[in-house]
C-alpha cells in the first residue's frame, strides 16, 4: 500500500473541497450570515493546514504509482473525509447541533442520496443551504473524476482511481487518455448544469433556488432548499424541466460524449438506455393509470406529470418530491417501490443497482431457461450488439448478491431501532441506492431526524458503500486485502 | 412432444390421487358426513372415467420415452390437474362454495404452501379437513417422486421427471437407479411421518390432529385443522416436536439416505446443512433476544421456544403459527421477513430459494471481491468439499434472478388489488416461497379469504410456479419450448 501517495491525493481532494467552499462564503457575506461565515472559514483553514502538513510529509518521495488496491482505499477514504469535512460548516455554524446529524447530512450530500435530518430546511442560513446542495454537485459526478481531470496536470496518473470510482460497469474504454475523458465528462456535466439553471430561471425560480435545485438534479441528489421540495412551486414547467434533467442525469455520460463526437449509432444500439427509458415509461404509465382510476388529480395530463416526475425521481435515485406519494393508490406506491431496486444507468450520477446489471441478469435468466429445454444447445446473449463475456456476468451477479445482502443487513439494523417492515426495508433501499425519501417513517413528507444516532452513523456508512458500488468499500473489510 | 405418453403418466397420477381419497372417504363414513362422502365418490368416479379414457386412447403406442421437455410439461400439468381435482371435494361438498377458493386451497395444499381462504376451519367436516392436510402430504415429497417409484414397475422410466421435479439443485446422483432412490426417499418420508404421529399422540393430541399436523409438518405445508394453528395446544412438548420435525423436513432427504447407508462423512461435510442450521440458530437467538428485551414472554426458555418454532416454521416454509408474530418487536418481525427469502434445503420438502443457492451466491460474491483486489489471481470456491463448476453458478444466478422478477410481479399484482407494500410483498414472498402466512392482510391471524377471485387464481399459479422451481413452469411460456 502506497500510503504516502494515497494521502497526498486525498489532501488534494480536500483542498478542492475547501476551494469550493468559497461559493457559500460569498453567500454568507451577501446575506450577512456571520456564524456560517466563521464556520466556513474555520473549516477551510483546518483543511489547508492539514493538507499542508500531509504535503510536507509526503512530498519528494519517488514512488508515485497508485495500485488498484490503493485506489479502493483512496476512494473510500476520500468519501469518508469529504463527509466529515463537509459536515463541519453545518456543525460549527450551529445549523445542525449534533455532529452525527451533520455528518449524515454531509454524507447524504456527497453520496447524492438526499436523505435529510432537517425538519425546517427553510429556517437555515442561505450559505449553509447552498453548501448542502453543492455537496451534491461535487459528489455527483465524483470528486474523484474531477481529480482525474486535474491530477494529470500535477503529474499524477489517475487510471486506477477511475476504475474504482466510475459508477457502474461500462463495457468500453472511450478514449485511451483517461484525463481527456474525465475532462470531457466534466464539461458535459457543467454544460447540462448551466442549461438547467437557465431553464429553471426561465420558469420563474430565483437564481439561488435554480442553482440549488439544479445541483440536486444533475447529481441525482434530491436536496431542496424548500421544506416541501419541488412541490413548493406547483409549476408544470418546472416539473417538466426537472423531470427531463433527472432523466438526463441518470443516463450514461459517455453516451453524451459519443453524441458530441458524432457516433450516433453507438447510442442507438445501447441496450441500457433503451431498457432505462422503457422502465421509466412503463412505470409512468402504470402510475398514471392508477392515479386516474383513483381520481387523485384532474385529468390525464396532470396525472402523467406527477407520475412522470416521481418515477424519474425514484428511478434516477434523485428523490425530489412533487406529491405525497404515500397517499397514492397501493399499485402506484408498489411501482415506485420496485423502481427503488433499479437505479440509473452505469456511468451516470444515479445510484442503485444500475439498469445494465438488471438487464444482464434478466438476459442470463432467459438464457438458462434455454439450456434447461435444450441441454446440448449453445446460447449467448448480447448487450450493445456484442456477445457478453462470462466474467462480466459473474461480476454482475456477485455485485447484485452483495447488494441484496447489504440491503437485508441495513433493513435489520433499521428494524433494530423499532421501525416496521415497510419503513425498515425502504430505509435500506433508499440509503443504499442513494435515493433519499422512502416509505413510512422516512416517507416523502418526513425525514431521518428521529432515527437514533447509531442508526444515522450506520446509514451514512451504507450511503457511502452504495455510492461506491459496494465492492469498493466492502473489499476493505476482507483480511486478504490487507495482506502483505 | 410425446403427448400420449405425457397424458398417460398424468392419468396414473390422478388415479393415485383418487386412491388416496379413500382415506377421507373412511373418515366421511365414520363421522357420517354424507355431502362430503358424495363429493369424494363423485371426484373419484370422474377421475377413474377420465383415466380410463386416456389409457384407452394412449395405450399400445410404441414410443414410451419421455424427453426432458416432456418432463417439464408433464410436471406442470400434473400439479395443475392435482390442484383442480383436489379442489373438487371442497367444492362439490359445499365446504368451499366458490371454485376459485376451492382451487386456491387445493393448490395451496399440493404445493405445500399452507395459505388458506378458510375463516372457520374447525367448522368443516373432518373428512374434508383430512383431505386438505393429505394434499400437503401427497404434494410434499412430490406426487411425481412417488410416481418415479411406482412407474418403473409399469415399465416406464422416470429419470426426466425426477430432473424436473426434485426440489433444488443437488450436486450428486446418489444411486444410478432412480427408482431405487425414489423408493428409499419415500420410505424415509413415511418413516418420519409415522414417528411424528406417534410423538404427537404421546404429547396428548388425538390421532386425527396428530396425523393432519404431521402431514403439514413433513410436507412443510402448514395447514392445521385448528383455527389458531398449533397455538391451540399451548404445549411445550408439541411445539418442540413440531419444531424438530419441521427442521428435519427442511433438510435434504438424500442425507438421510446417506446416514442409513453409513456415509456419515458425506453428511458432516455438507455445506448446505451447516448453513441451514446456522441460519436457523442465528435467527432464533436474534428473535429470542428481541422477545426477552421486549418482555413478550416469561423468561428465556419460553422466548426461545416461541422464537425457535416460528423461525423453523418460516425458514422451512411450513407456516405453522404458535404466536401472533405481528405483535412481536420490529426486529423479530424483520428476522422472520428475511427468513422468508431463504427457504429449506435442496432435496427437502421445503420451498423458497433454497439455502444452497444463497450459499453459492454468497461465496460467488466473496470470490468476485478477491478478483477485484487481485485481478490476476485465480480463485475458486468449494461446496461440500468440491470446487464449484461455473455452469452451476450460472444456473443458480439465473434462477435467483427469475425468482426475484416473479416476486416483484406477484407484489405488483397484489398491490393492484389495493393492498399496502408490506402485505403485497409478503403475499408474494409466502406464496412463491410456499410458506403460507405473511404480514398485514395475510398475517398469522388472518387469511386469504378477502382477496378478489382473480388474485386467488394468480396466486395459485404463483404457488405452483414456486413449488416447481420456477424454471419448470416459466419454460412453458417461452416460444422456443414449443418449436418443432
Amino acid at each position: 500500500m502506497n500510503l504516502k501517495q494515497v494521502f497526498s491525493v486525498v489532501s488534494i481532494l480536500l483542498f478542492i473541497i475547501a476551494l469550493f467552499m468559497l461559493f457559500p462564503v460569498v453567500f454568507a457575506l451577501i446575506y450577512e450570515e456571520w456564524p456560517a461565515l466563521k464556520a466556513f472559514l474555520l473549516t477551510q483553514g483546518t483543511i489547508l493546514i492539514l493538507a499542508a502538513i500531509v504535503r510536507g510529509i509526503c512530498r519528494n518521495h519517488e514512488d508515485d504509482r497508485i495500485s488498484t488496491r490503493d485506489g479502493f482505499f483512496l476512494v473510500s477514504l476520500a468519501w469518508l473525509l469529504a463527509g466529515i469535512f463537509g459536515a463541519l460548516p453545518f456543525f460549527l455554524s450551529g445549523a445542525i447541533p449534533s455532529f452525527a446529524d451533520a455528518f449524515f447530512e454531509s454524507a447524504s450530500g456527497f453520496t447524492t442520496t438526499g436523505a435529510s435530518i432537517l425538519t425546517n430546511i427553510e429556517g437555515l442560513p442561505k450559505s449553509i443551504l447552498f453548501w448542502r446542495s453543492l455537496t451534491h454537485w461535487l459528489g455527483g459526478m465524483g470528486i474523484v473524476v474531477l481529480t482525474v481531470a486535474v491530477l494529470p496536470f500535477l503529474g499524477i496518473g489517475g487510471i486506477q482511481i477511475l476504475k474504482a470510482e466510475a459508477p457502474g460497469p461500462t463495457l468500453d474504454k472511450l478514449t485511451p487518455k483517461i484525463a481527456t475523458t474525465a475532462k470531457a465528462l466534466w464539461f458535459i456535466y457543467l454544460g447540462l448544469t448551466i442549461l438547467e439553471i437557465l431553464l429553471l430561471c426561465l420558469g420563474g425560480m430565483n437564481l439561488f433556488d435554480s442553482m440549488t435545485h439544479t445541483f440536486g438534479t444533475m447529481a441525482t441528489g434530491g436536496f431542496s432548499p424548500k421544506n416541501t421540495s419541488v412541490a413548493f412551486y406547483r409549476s408544470p414547467f418546472i416539473d417538466t424541466v426537472i423531470t427531463v434533467f433527472m432523466l438526463l442525469a441518470g443516463m450514461n455520460f459517455l453516451l453524451y460524449f459519443r453524441l458530441l463526437t458524432g457516433k450516433i449509432r453507438d447510442v442507438l444500439r445501447n441496450t441500457e438506455i433503451k431498457a432505462y427509458l422503457g422502465i421509466f415509461f412503463a412505470a409512468t404509465l402504470g402510475i398514471t393509470w392508477a392515479l386516474m382510476k383513483n381520481g387523485s388529480y384532474s385529468g390525464f395530463r396532470e396525472c402523467f406529470r406527477y407520475a412522470g416526475f416521481q418515477a424519474a425521481s425514484i428511478l434516477t435515485t434523485t428523490g425530489f418530491v412533487t406529491a405525497d406519494y404515500e397517499l397514492w393508490p397501493a399499485f402506484a406506491q408498489i411501482l415506485l417501490f420496485v423502481l427503488m431496486f433499479i437505479g440509473g444507468c452505469a456511468g451516470s450520477t444515479g445510484g442503485g443497482m444500475k439498469v445494465i446489471r438488471l438487464v444482464t441478469l434478466f438476459k442470463q435468466g432467459i438464457n438458462e431457461m434455454k439450456y434447461l429445454a435444450f441441454p446440448r444447445g449453445v446460447f449467448t446473449f448480447h448487450i450493445d450488439g456484442r456477445a457478453v463475456r462470462k466474467t462480466y456476468v459473474y461480476n454482475v451477479m456477485g455485485f447484485v448478491f452483495l447488494y441484496l445482502v447489504l440491503l437485508l443487513l441495513a433493513t435489520m439494523v433499521t428494524a433494530f431501532s423499532g421501525e416496521d417492515i415497510a419503513t425498515s426495508l425502504s430505509t435500506a433501499l433508499v440509503t443504499l441506492g442513494n435515493i433519499g425519501p422512502g416509505f413510512g417513517s422516512v416517507g416523502p413528507t418526513k425525514n431521518y431526524a428521529d432515527y437514533p444516532a447509531y442508526l444515522k452513523w450506520f446509514l451514512s456508512f451504507i450511503m457511502i458503500t452504495g455510492r461506491l458500488e459496494v465492492y469498493t468499500v466492502l473489499i476493505l473489510f476482507t483480511p486478504r486485502f490487507w495482506k502483505r
